[in-house]
């Protein structure tokens, strides 16, 4: 049986991750379950949409292996910006190496990912050694990690068994993995029918969500808030919907789509509260 | 049928992809099917062990974005002594989003992985995006992709049906991918059995290869050189097998250890080919 549904609210109150719970907390306080996903690569234009995006936003979803001008500020930079505007920071690494390379790369080197990102992201597909090698980072300082458990894109292998074991996993691990990247609620996947207790909450970010497309050239394909809300989701990701090409940024353009992101996503939540 | 067993340089001789001959060609050439992974976060020992270790392999392996003092002349050095010693360089970088981001991260930001890397590797999980989306950066300049067909961590989900869909995708984009890292030879995987001509060459480069160890506490498993030849693999990975912790590097031991693995691997090889 699922879940009755859940108010953001209650679950933040419940929820045994301090990362998660900053989460919930921020989505009920700001009444945003978006998050914008920022892929562009001069630092500039990352700091000015998320500058402009920030009011509108629960989290900010970064690569910063992408900004050509990368350099330490601009991290100090995105901690003020989500001190000023009140957003966690995700920094989309998909790390996906043994536990010991994920350790390194998730501390260490130019980008310093444990250090700042509130949340990262993990492909469960080298076993449970990657949760604990990242594990070993990340939760000293209180830090969620997701796995992929499901992808947006064409022919993806994440599907069936592989996203079983990739909640499984979660699941012998809840003490760092607070949900996962998929398209829909994963409590209770993998399971026993034996298994009658069912106190999973795990937190479902999604992207590919549009308003207006409907795929891209290289294999995204797009679902509405609404749709993935029903699904059982709780975070919808949105990138080049909101801030197009990103540069020469339009800043009323961009608020302008920030705020439809976000009352969309809240809207098809407050329906589903209301059921 | 399996192929007859074949030699690095006949195999050489008709490959069609720049990257895949230029990788045989220097094997043949150095009598070395040995790559060395380093792993290391300091520029100063990342540079020595490979100007230590460079006579005796094929190919270096880096994950660039664990060194802490990073910075561009490092990539100038690092090609200088792939020019030095005569090896290919393998930025195991294992992509794994979708096609738009990793085109990206495979052209920009501070490590701007194509302009220096011959060859670099991907996880299938997206589906075939991820090989459109880096081939559309890499393919101009004559670089060549692996895919993660296979890991050798305890609990990988890299098994069964997962293994055999990375093969047909690389199949379909052969023109870019030119092989796995792998347990063994994956020619022939995924075929129909009506298939009779079998041309498949894929290159099978192997971690978690030692001659010492079984195992480390964060999940990975080792096999020896003779053990991954044998199965069909062309590549044998080492890491601190070869260079220990990497600090203060003893240079006559550690010439020592790459010398002890290029001859095994060789040997092994040579048995295979008076089969």
């Amino acid at each position: 049986m699922p879940h009755k549904f859940r108010s953001y609210a209650e679950r933040a109150q419940k929820h045994p991750n301090a990362a998660a719970r900053a989460l919930l907390e921020t989505i009920d306080r700001k009444k945003s379950n978006l998050c914008v996903s920022v892929d562009v690569t001069a630092k500039a234009d990352f700091l000015n949409i998320i500058d402009v995006v920030g009011p509108y936003v629960c989290l900010v979803k970064t690569h910063v292996d992408i900004i050509e001008d990368f350099e330490p500020s601009i991290i100090a930079t995105l901690q003020d910006l989500s001190k000023k505007h009140d957003f966690l920071i995700f920094e989309d690494r998909k790390f996906a190496d043994i536990g010991n390379t994920v350790a390194l790369q998730y501390a260490s080197g130019v980008h310093k990912i444990a250090s700042w990102s509130h949340i990262t992201n993990a492909h469960p597909v080298p076993g449970p050694s990657i949760i604990t090698g990242l594990a070993s980072v990340g939760k000293p300082l209180g830090r969620g990690l997701l796995l992929l458990a499901e992808m947006s894109t064409k022919g993806s292998l994440a599907t069936g068994s592989y996203t079983e074991e990739a909640v499984k996993m979660a699941r012998a691990h809840n003490d760092f993995v607070i949900g996962f990247i998929a398209q829909r609620s994963m409590n209770g996947i993998g399971k026993n029918p034996d298994d009658v207790e069912d106190d999973d909450d795990f937190l479902v970010l999604t992207p590919g969500v549009g308003l207006d497309v409907k795929g891209d050239a290289m294999g995204q394909q797009y679902r509405t808030p609404e749709e993935v809300l029903t699904a059982g989701c709780d975070v919808i990701i949105v990138g080049r919907g909101i801030y197009g090409k990103g540069a020469d940024v339009d800043i009323q353009a961009v608020q302008a789509q920030a705020e439809r992101y976000r009352a969309a996503g809240w809207s098809a939540y407050e329906k589903l509260l209301q059921l």
